[in-house]
């Protein structure tokens, strides 16, 4: 903890674990992914965050069966305090307010301008509580040509090039199954907020700092974008399952008996190794293969040849093989079989908690820190915290917080 | 700068702009994507990053032409120090040493059990330099069951639940065109690095941090996932367009004149707007229709609706009928369109530089910070500033570094 920022409220009075951010306090104002997935990255790294919602509570709460918090919602909102606080009511952004004066960061993902129409936008957090750091998601960011332009996970997908380069050439565009996206945002949006933290050590200063969803996918392109312009703009939107910028062979999904798996040689003694297993040492010995834009050239016969070996095996076997020759490969997995793989549940990433009602998988953290642990912790119901918090945070007194539950602001 | 660390290289010597990183040094030992996607993210936050390459360059340096270093290197490499370095020579690796002495942080994504062989494992680097960070990224992280597992993008997206969830249900899988995967581990490899350098603010001490590749693209299927879960297992691998947990309706790519358009209704207020605009108010008065549960049952009619009245509108139109409306859309663009967006342009997320043989285009950082700017700056080429880094960084004499060019050993 750092006593220089006076006010900050200690780790200890809010229970939450030791860590590489223990005794820092955020504020979450995020919204179905981007935002809490930055604040689940913090949690886990020890910050105590707040999560402030609604009286409804925030979208992705109810999604599923309207009785109980779904499971998307409990999976990333693990281990946070909730609060339940309207901050259209003028005594809802003074408490606000109250709450930014004794914390060190404000996590938000609102449409463009929602912030200022609050009446909590930068300059006024920053006069608050000038070692503040604000950290806004948003979907194309602060441009004038994106004015008022919001947009969620398929939006920013179809805006950004991922459909177009998703799928296969002669078949329509499709998306990326999973929100790509939004957690794109939301992992960068956690450096961001990590970068303003070290530099306020050095400056004591906090800042505004922002990430736009689109910024934050658009270097997932750049082997699509690289093939684009080395090749002078004349270059083919989709690859199907080759590499995005056609520059590696073999890479392909290739069909086994049971299913499918994939293939790539990144290295030369991949692609010879591959031959061996193959039984084809002529193609080894070929040197117009001999390299990756040789091999490039001749793909369609390359991958005829795989396949027509792949073909032969199932899944295990092939994996078995390819494995074993130190040929990078892995098999296609159901997701069934993904959330009950034992290394993701030893490591952490996907933990049944709870019981009764209660019981939910929680996810983990990706951040693995060898002086942080981060324990799984379950999501908190609607508000379950606001008086804990009024309390600990702000020593308000029970008179006073019966009065706002009263006149509906918590 | 942090002038308890001593032996840290000061920031004016290696010239790095000034930022929220400013006199951090990083070693990049990263290949291909995961690991220089990081060190990209810490170079555009102020942080002087040294990239060691083996005599040949590292594995992507060359993909292209094999003349010049190729444009996938030159957007995730601008702005490093160059440095050619033969880590399995004993002098190289003792010359590895003693940069380490004067570092912060050493990020690497080699296969697993690669740097114990080099002799530079966690324990060695540890004892020689007790503040430093070491950042690594693994494909499934290190544990019994994945051990010798190597991993890129491809075969982590079979592995981890991305192409299964990915493509129509009544076709083959396909993988996400970017590779999402290396990207999602760089970019959370780095909230690793930060969280390590703001806990050794208060701890004095270094830490090894760790990120699988698997770990960190998993929190993307939290849609998928949740779907599953509260289906009791029974749910569809894969949902074309529509949403990964089916959970939102509407939420499609649908077709219009020239092209395709993604539309989605998160909110009451978007759907009810949108049939406005269809001029289907029996839509928006369907008792059964007024919510996101109701429509998914109907999810078909309900594609059929909004495809019919797409159809008829070209993509400029739809797109601002939609965004008056202030309802959730976007054209799916080209990719030669993203790459000449001038929103992302504006931003710095691709930026020209360089004239003749050098002229490229780099790639920006998605993390905009107030006060840490980020400018464009060019890729090195192999070894290009190995002198300078050892002559100012080491204190080493010509004749020194004269005599480990002879040896081949930089």
């Amino acid at each position: 903890m750092n006593d220089s920022h006076a006010g900050t409220i200690r780790e200890q009075d809010l229970g939450s674990p030791r860590g590489a951010l223990a005794g820092i306090v955020v504020l979450d104002l995020g919204q179905v992914y981007a935002g809490p997935y930055c604040t689940h990255l913090l949690r886990s790294l020890g910050a105590t965050v707040i999560k402030i919602e609604p009286f409804g509570g925030e979208p992705i709460r109810w999604r599923s069966s309207g009785a109980t918090s779904g499971q998307a919602f409990l999976m990333l909102n693990a281990g946070k305090k909730g609060v339940r606080l309207d901050l259209k009511k003028p005594q809802g952004r003074d408490l606000f307010l109250e709450l930014v004066r004794r914390a060190d960061v404000v996590v938000e993902n609102f449409a463009p301008g929602v912030m200022d129409r609050l009446g909590i936008g930068w300059d006024v957090l920053h006069a608050v509580r000038p070692t503040l750091v604000l950290a806004s998601g948003r979907a194309y960011g602060d441009h004038p040509a994106a004015e008022g332009m919001r947009g969620m996970d398929v939006t920013v997908q179809a805006m950004s090039g991922v459909v177009t380069t998703t799928g296969f050439a002669d078949q329509a565009p499709v998306k990326a199954g999973p929100a790509v996206v939004d957690f794109a945002a939301g992992s960068h949006l956690t450096s961001a907020v990590l970068a303003a933290l070290f530099q306020r050590e050095r400056t004591g200063e906090g800042q505004h700092v922002e990430v736009a969803m689109q910024d934050a996918i658009v270097p997932t392109l750049t082997s699509n974008i690289a093939g684009l312009l080395e090749a002078g703009g004349d270059f083919p939107e989709r690859t199907g399952n080759r590499h995005g910028g056609l520059a590696v062979c073999p890479y392909n999904i290739y069909p086994v008996i049971d299913g499918w798996l994939a293939i790539l040689c990144l290295r030369p003694k991949h692609w010879t190794d591959l031959c061996g297993l193959m039984g084809r040492d002529d193609l080894a010995d070929d040197p117009a293969l001999a390299t990756p834009a040789g091999r490039v050239l001749k793909m369609d016969d390359i991958d005829d040849a795989v396949s027509a070996w792949t073909r032969g095996l199932d899944k295990a076997e092939a994996f078995r093989l390819l494995q074993a020759a130190d040929v990078p490969a892995a098999p296609v997995r159901s997701l069934n079989e993904v959330i009950h793989d034992p290394v993701l549940r030893d490591r952490g990433m996907l933990t049944e908690i709870g019981e009764g009602e209660r019981a939910c998988t929680v996810l983990g953290s990706p951040l693995q820190m060898g002086d942080s642990p981060a324990p799984a912790a379950p999501a908190p119901l609607l508000g379950e915290d606001t008086e804990e918090v009024l309390r600990t945070f702000l020593e308000m007194s029970p008179e006073d917080i019966g009065r706002l539950r009263e006149e509906s602001v918590i």
